[in-house]
C-alpha cells in the first residue's frame, strides 16, 4: 500500500528491482553474517558450532530497513547524481550500515585490511562487536556518518544542521519510531520553519516505522498513516507513506516516493533559488513502513519473531548450544543465496556491484561527512578592532560580552560571500550583549514576520529556538560538516543538552584516534547569565554544573576558560575560532563588570592560562604571606576587592593575587595536557602558603582539579553554593559564601602570624557584612560602597581606620 | 475571533464578564504593583519616585494572560465544583499567579504577614523579585504549585504526571508558546496516548499564544490556527482556539470553551467508566491567542510594546529615572482603577472576593499541590520475601536487578485496589530484569495492541516511553502529587534528563525549608546498564556522569546508593520507597553478578553505609599492611579477585576489604549529613595506610568526596576513564585499568616493604594481563579463568607459586 504521488510512473515489473532485491540480499547477508560468524563468512561449508561468536551482540531488527533505504538512495544517486549524505537515526544497525559501506567499496578503501576478498569478509565479520573490532552502532568508524546512534534523539537535527549553507546537499536522515518518541526529535521537526532553499540543502527524512522498541510498540508505529502525516504536516512537511510486507511491492513505490521527493526538492530549491523564498517550504518526507526484523526468522520456537519486538537484537539466541537455531541460523543464512552474491574470490558479483553510486557519489565518501568539501578558517579581524582600552585595571566597568559581538558581527560580514559561521542561542543574542551580530544578519524565520519585528527574515544566520537541544544539535551538524559556530546558553540551562556535550566528545575523542578523519571545527559553548548573577531568576536559574559535566571527559578534548574580563574573552574567542576538535566551554557574565587587561596583557595572560597579577598585589616577585588565587569574572572581582581591603589596612602583609582563566592549567600534566608542570604552578601558588581561592564552580569541582598538587589542603575554595535560598540573590546575596569580606576574613584566618591591622580589619568586614545585610532588605539594592566599588592602587603604608569610617564609604572613595 | 464549540450558549452582554474584566484588572494591577513598587501599593496619592523599587526585575508580558486564563478557571470552578490544579508552564510569570493567589485569600493564609489589608499589599508588593522576598517564577514558595517555570519545557508532563491515578482531578496546563519550542514540551503532547480516562484525571491544556520570546517571535505564534490545531490533532487532542485582543469579546469565549472542555472531560471520563476505555480520548485543548503584555503600555516612547517582544519584561524602564516613564506608568496602573477594585483598609471589594472559589476547591489550596489529600505510605512486604539465600559469599551469581522486580511486582499487586505506585522507564524494563511486574501490571498504551504484543494494555501501569524526559517529568508530577514511584534508565542516558534532576533536588531542597509544605515521595532513579557492562553497545553507551551531577547538589537532598549484590539493592530499595524529600540515585547494573551477603549481613552493611568485609580480608580486627576498597558491583567484584590473589600468593600480607555503598559517607559531615564521624572513617579505612580504591564512577569524583579528609593523598582511586577505545568493551577490556591484576599490580606498589611472593605475584599479574589482551582478540570472549572466576576463601599460608600455573587456571579452580 502507498500513495507515494507525483514523480515518474514506474514499470513494477522491471528487471530493475530484481537486481536492487539482489543488492538488498547481499546487504542483510552480510548483517547477520555480522551479528554471528567468526569463521565460514560466505558459508563455502555447512555452519558449525565454531563459526558462531561465543557473544552475540548486535541489533537486527532495523538493520533491513536501513539497508532498503541505503540500497534506495544509492538507486537515486546513480539516477540524479543527487549529492546524498546518510544519517542512520537507528544507529543500533550499525552492521547494516557496514555492510553498506563494505558493498559499495568506501569501507575497504579507509580499512584496506577489510578487503573485498575471502579474507576481508572474514575479517569483517569478526571485527563486529568484539574486542579490538568495531562497535555496533554507526559512530565515528564509520565512513560517511556525522552521527552516533547511541543516545537517541539527534538525528534530525544533526541532518538539519548538516545542510544549513550547503546549498548543494540533501541529507537523507532515517528516524526510528522509537527516536520518534524522544523530545529533541519531536522538536527537530520543526525544521521547515528555520531551512531556507535558497542557500540551505534539503533534509529529507525517512520516518520508519516498525512498530517496536526493545519490548514494546511505539506510538507512531500504532497510529494510523492518517495521524502520521497528519503531525509531519503540521510541521510543515509533506509527508507521503510507502508501507508494505512484500519486497516485490515496496521496491517501485519506495523508488518512486524517493525519485518524487528528489524531483520536489529540486523544484523547491529552484523556484527559492530564481524568485526567493516565501514562508517553510513543503519539504518531502517519506514515512515507511516495513516488518521489523523483515527476512529474518519468522518464528523461533513457535513464537513469531519477525515484525515483531522479538526481533529487536539477536532473534536466534543460543545457537552454539542449540541445534536447531543453529540449522535455523543457517537456512536463514542461505536464503538469501551468498554463492549467487559474491564470486570465488569472496567479491561482489559485478552486476550488484555496477548498482553502488561511482566513487564521488559515493555515501561512504560523502565529504561532508569529514570535515566539507571545502573546509576553511574563520576569517578574523585584529584583535585590535574590538578590544577596550584599559586604563587602571579595574577602574571602569564594560558589559563583557558587548566586544564579542562586535567581533561576530565582522565574522558574519567577512563570511557574507562563503557562508560558515552561524550563532545558535536559545532566543538571548540580544540579552547576552552580542546584539551587535544583527548589523550584520537577522535571525532567521521562514515563518511570517510582523512590522513590531526586529532582525528576522528567511536570510538571516542567526539561529534563535528556545531549544537548547535544537541549538546545539544544529550546531554539531554544521561542525560536523566543516563550518564554524558558537552555541550562547544561560549557564545554568546549558545543562539540558549536558548530555549532547558528553556525546559530541566522546565522538570527536574517537574521531581524533581515527587517522583518516579530518579535524573539524571546535564545539564552543558560551555560558552567560551565570549562576553569580540571576539577579531576578533566582535559585532554579543557577547553576555551574555543565563544568563539572565537562572536566570529567577526556582531557584531549574538552577546555574550560573563565576569562575575567573582556579583552581576555575577545582572545579567548579567537583561540577557540581557530580551534579543531575540542569541546570549548567558556563561561563569562553578560553584565557590567570591571575590566583588567589590555589586549596585549590579555594574550599573554591566556597564553599562561594563570598568572600573577603584580599590579593587584603588594609582593612584586618575593613570597607573599597568603594568595589570593580566582578564576571566573565575578570572583576576580570580589578577589581583588578583598585584596584591595588587606593591603589597605594590613600593609605589612605580603598579598599575591593569581588569577586562573584556563582552568585546566590546574591539574597536573598527565591529567590534562594543559596541566602546569609543578615547578610552575608552585610559581604561582608557591611552594606552601595557604591559598586563598574564589572560584565560579562548585568548590569540590576545583579540589578536583587540584589531586595530584602536593600540598592540596592549604587550597581554600569558596565557590558556588547550593543555598536553596528564599532570596532573590542580588549581588552581595549570591556572594555571601565567598564576597570580598569572607575572602578577606578568610585570608586573615590563613597567614598565620598576627600582623598589625588584622584585628581592625576583621571587624571592619564583619560589621560590612552585617550593615548590608540590613541594608539590602531596607533599600532593596546593595550597598553603594558594593555597587559602586572600583579598583584603584591601595594606598599602601598609609596607616589604615576603618572604624572612623562607619559607612564603609570613605575619603578613598572607594569602600 | 473563535471556533470555541459545544458548551451552553453564552450571553455575551452579561454582566458577569464586567465583574470578571474587574477581577482581571484587579490581578493585573497588583502584578504591575508587584514589579514597580515598594511603597504606595494603591496610588492613595500621586506616584513618586521613591515609591519605585531601585532595580525592576520581572516578566510582564505572560502575567495579563495567566491571570485571564486564571480567573475564568475561578469560574469555572464556581460553576461546575472541579478540582482544578493549576501549572503556568511560563512560570516566569510568578507576579501573576502570586496576584491571583492573594486575591483568592490562599495566599495571606499560608503567609499571614501579606495579610488582605493595606499593611499586607505593601510588603506583597515589596517581596517580590527584591532581596529576603520572593523570586520571579512560580516555585515552592507559590502555592498550589507543583513546578517551577524557570528551565522550560516540562509544565505538560508534570500536568500529565500529576493526573495519573487521580481520576478526580483536572490540571489546567498552561503551555506558553516559547516553552513550546522544547523538545521536552514536543514529546510531552503525546499524553492522549498513555491517559486513560477510566482511572486517570484529565489535563486540559491551554496553549497560550502571544507570539514572542524575549527578542523574537515563537514558531507556533506565527503558524495558523489551522496549522497549530493540526499539530495537537496529530497528537490526539481535540483544539479550539480562542483568540483577540478586545477582553470583551475574549470573555464570553474563553468561558464558553472551558465550559465545553469541562463538559468533554466529564464526558469522556463518564463514558470510559461506564464503558471501559477503547483507544486515546480525544481530550480538550484550547489554544488561546492574546497579545504579549496585554492592558499593559501600547507605545514607550514612541516604539509600539504591547503585543511584542518588548513587553517580554519590564516595559518601562528607567522609571526612577524618566519622568516621562513614571507618569505613563502612574497613568497604565490607574488605568485599572484600584480605587474601584479594594476598599480603604486595602481588601478585595466583595463584589469581586465573591468571585473567588471557596476555600476547598481554591487552586491555591488544593492538597494534590502539596503532598496530595491522601499521601499514604507504600506497603513493603518484609523483604525475607525476595531475598537471595547466599551461602558462600561471591561464590554464586544471580541477576542483582531480579529479586527487585518481584518486590515492585508486589507493590503493584498491594496497591491495586488504591494505586499510588508507577514505574517509570524508557523501554527496557525487561532488559533491566524487572520483568516480574508485568505478573502484576502491564504497559500502558491507549493506542491499538496486535497479538504479538506482550504485556501491553490500557490499563497498565508501567509506563515506557523512550524518552527519559518524559519518564522523569511523569515521575515528578506523580511525587509531587503524593504517591511514589521509581525511574529506571541506562546509566549513560540518564544524562538526558540531568538537568531535571538538578531542578527537582532545587525544588525539594526549597521547598522543605517552608514549613508548610509537607514531604514528598523522594524521586528515586536506578541506573542499570551501566559503564563497566555495556558489551556490545560501546563508547557511547559508557558514562557515569549522572554520579558527579547530583554529587554537586546539596547534601540535604541527595543520596547516592552502589548496592554490591541483590540483597543491599533490596534494602536500598525498601529504605528509599519510603523515604521522603530526596533524590536517591541507585547505581546497580542488571547482569549476572556474584553475590555476597545475607539479607540480614546486606542490612547492616546498609545501615553502616561502609563496612570492613571481614571475610574477605585476613586481618581481623588488626591493622592492614593495605586496604582494598570498592564501590560499586563490577569493582567490588574486581576488589575481592584482586584482595583474593594477595591473600593466596601472599599470605603474609595483611589485607582489609572495605566496601562502600552508601557513597555519602566519604565527605565530611559538614559537607554531607550522612558523612562518617573522622574516628568512623579511621575505623574503616585506618588513619595512615595507603587505599586502593576500586570505583564505578569516574576517579576525581572520589578524590572530591575525600577533601576535607586527613591525608588523602593516600587513597588510591581506579575509576571509569573515557577511553576513547575503538573496540568493543568486553569486561576485562572495560577493566584494563583497574582490573583485579591492576588493583593487585598497585596495592603490591603500595605496600611499601618487602614479602615474600610479592615478585611472583607481579610476575603473575603481567603474564595474566599479556595474556588476556591476547586471548580475546583471538576469541571475542574473556578468559575462562575471567569469566567463570568466583569467591572461594583462600587457601591462606599455601606456599603460591603462579609461574608454576602457566594458564592461570591452577588447581584451585579459580585463578
Amino acid at each position: 500500500m502507498t500513495d507515494a504521488r507525483q514523480g515518474p510512473a514506474l514499470d513494477v515489473e522491471s528487471g530493475e528491482w530484481d537486481l536492487l532485491g539482489r543488492y538488498w540480499d547481499a546487504a542483510n547477508y552480510l548483517t547477520v553474517a555480522q551479528i554471528y560468524l567468526q569463521e565460514n563468512a560466505l558459508l563455502r561449508r555447512p555452519l558449525r558450532v565454531e563459526d558462531i561468536k561465543p557473544r552475540l551482540l548486535g541489533h537486527w531488527g532495523t538493520s533491513p530497513g536501513l539497508s532498503l533505504i541505503y540500497a534506495h538512495l544509492n538507486r537515486l544517486i546513480n539516477k540524479t547524481g543527487a549529492h546524498i549524505l546518510f544519517v542512520a537515526g537507528p544507529g543500533h544497525g550499525g552492521p547494516a550500515v557496514v555492510a553498506n559501506l563494505y558493498l559499495e567499496g568506501s569501507y575497504s578503501e579507509i580499512y584496506p585490511e577489510i578487503g573485498q576478498d575471502d579474507e576481508g569478509l572474514r575479517r569483517l565479520v569478526r571485527q563486529f562487536s568484539t574486542p579490538g573490532g568495531i562497535p555496533s552502532h554507526v559512530g565515528p568508524p564509520t565512513p560517511g556518518s556525522i552521527h552516533e546512534g547511541g543516545e537517541l534523539g539527534y538525528s534530525l537535527m544533526h541532518a538539519t544542521g548538516a545542510v544549513m549553507d550547503n546549498p548543494g546537499l540533501i541529507v537523507a536522515c532515517v528516524v526510528g519510531d522509537g527516536e520518534a518518541e524522544t523530545g529533541p526529535l519531536e522538536a527537530s521537526w520543526k525544521a521547515p520553519a528555520f531551512l531556507n532553499p535558497r542557500r540551505d540543502g534539503a533534509v529529507l527524512p525517512i520516518l520508519h516505522l516498525n512498530g517496536h522498541k526493545i519490548s514494546g510498540p511505539t506510538v507512531l508505529g500504532r497510529q494510523s498513516d492518517e495521524q502520521v502525516m497528519a503531525l509531519l504536516r503540521a510541521h510543515g512537511w509533506d509527508p507521503v507513506v510507502v508501507s508494505g510486507t512484500d519486497p516485490g511491492q515496496i521496491h517501485p513505490h519506495l523508488a518512486q516516493a524517493l525519485d518524487a521527493a528528489h524531483a520536489r526538492i529540486t523544484e523547491i530549491q529552484h523556484q527559492a533559488r530564481l524568485h526567493g523564498s516565501t514562508g517553510p517550504a513543503p519539504w518531502p518526507a517519506i514515512i515507511l513502513r516495513t516488518p521489523k526484523g523483515w527476512t529474518g526468522p519468522d518464528v523461533v520456537d513457535g513464537v513469531p519473531v519477525e515484525g515483531t519486538f522479538r526481533a529487536h537484537q539477536v532473534p536466534l539466541s543460543g545457537v552454539r548450544e542449540n541445534p536447531a537455531h543453529l540449522a535455523q541460523l543457517e537456512r536463514w543464512l542461505r536464503s538469501y543465496k551468498p554463492e549467487e552474491l559474491f564470486d570465488d574470490a569472496g567479491r561482489l558479483v559485478p552486476e550488484l556491484a555496477a548498482l553502488s553510486p561511482s566513487r564521488p557519489l559515493r555515501m561512504g565518501s560523502a565529504p561532508w561527512a569529514n570535515g566539507g568539501p571545502d573546509m576553511a578558517p574563520l576569517p578574523l579581524r585584529p584583535l585590535e578592532t574590538y578590544a577596550l582600552d584599559v586604563g587602571v585595571p579595574g577602574a571602569a566597568k564594560h558589559e563583557t560580552t558587548k566586544p564579542l559581538g562586535l567581533m561576530l558581527r565582522d565574522i558574519y560580514l567577512d563570511t557574507a560571500s562563503d557562508p560558515r559561521f552561524r550563532l545558535f542561542c536559545p532566543d538571548e543574542t540580544n540579552s547576552n550583549r552580542l546584539g551587535a551580530v544583527f548589523e550584520a544578519t537577522d535571525r532567521c524565520l521562514m515563518e511570517p514576520t510582523g512590522e513590531s519585528d526586529e532582525h528576522i527574515s528567511a536570510g538571516g544566520r542567526v539561529m534563535e529556538v528556545l531549544s537548547e537541544h535544537l541549538c546545539q544539535g544544529w550546531l554539531e551538524g554544521y561542525l560536523l560538516t566543516g563550518r564554524h559556530g558558537l552555541f550562547a546558553s544561560y549557564e545554568a540551562f546549558a545543562m539540558v543538552s549536558a548530555s549532547m556535550t558528553v556525546q559530541h566528545a566522546k565522538w570527536l575523542q574517537h574521531a581524533r584516534e581515527l587517522p583518516w578523519r579530518y579535524p573539524v571545527p571546535s564545539l564552543n559553548i558560551l555560558l552567560t547569565s551565570t549562576c553569580w548573577r540571576n539577579d531576578h531568576n533566582g535559585f532554579s536559574h543557577q547553576g555551574p554544573g555543565l563544568i563539572d559535566t565537562v572536566l570529567s571527559l577526556s582531557g584531549s578534548v574538552v577546555r574550560v576558560y573563565l576569562p575575567p574580563d573582556s579583552n581576555t574573552l575577545l582572545a579567548t574567542a579567537e583561540h577557540v575560532l581557530s580551534s579543531k576538535d575540542y569541546v570549548n566551554l567558556i563561561v563569562v557574565d553578560k553584565q557590567a563588570h570591571p575590566q583588567y587587561l589590555n589586549l596585549n596583557d590579555a594574550r599573554q595572560h591566556n597564553a599562561a592560562g594563570a598568572s600573577i597579577w603584580r599590579w593587584a598585589g603588594n609582593t612584586g616577585d618575593s613570597e607573599p604571606d597568603i594568595v589570593m588565587a580566582c578564576a571566573g569574572d565575578v570572583p576576580t572581582e570580589e578577589t581583588l576587592a578583598a585584596a584591595w581591603l588587606l593591603q589597605r589596612h594590613v600593609p605589612q602583609l605580603r598579598v599575591r593575587v593569581v588569577n586562573v582563566m584556563d582552568l585546566l592549567v590546574l591539574p597536573p600534566r598527565d591529567v590534562h595536557p594543559h596541566g602546569l608542570p609543578d615547578t610552575e604552578f608552585e610559581a604561582l601558588f608557591t611552594a606552601d602558603r595557604d591559598v586563598v581561592v574564589a572560584w565560579h564552580g562548585y568548590a569540590r569541582a576545583f579540589h578536583q582539579l587540584l589531586h595530584g598538587r602536593k600540598n592540596p589542603g592549604r587550597f581554600h575554595v569558596r565557590g558556588y553554593t547550593e543555598q536553596g535560598t528564599t532570596t532573590t540573590p542580588f549581588d552581595m546575596v549570591v556572594l555571601n559564601r565567598m564576597s570580598r569580606y569572607h575572602l578577606a576574613l578568610e585570608a586573615l584566618d590563613r597567614v598565620g602570624r598576627h600582623i598589625d591591622g588584622m584585628d581592625a580589619l576583621r571587624a571592619h568586614c564583619q560589621e560590612m557584612l552585617d550593615k548590608h545585610e540590613r541594608y539590602i532588605r531596607e533599600h532593596l539594592e546593595d550597598l553603594p560602597s558594593i555597587r559602586e566599588w572600583t579598583w584603584t592602587p591601595p594606598a599602601r603604608g598609609l596607616p589604615g581606620a576603618p572604624g572612623s569610617q562607619p559607612n564603609g564609604e570613605g575619603g578613598d572613595g572607594h569602600e
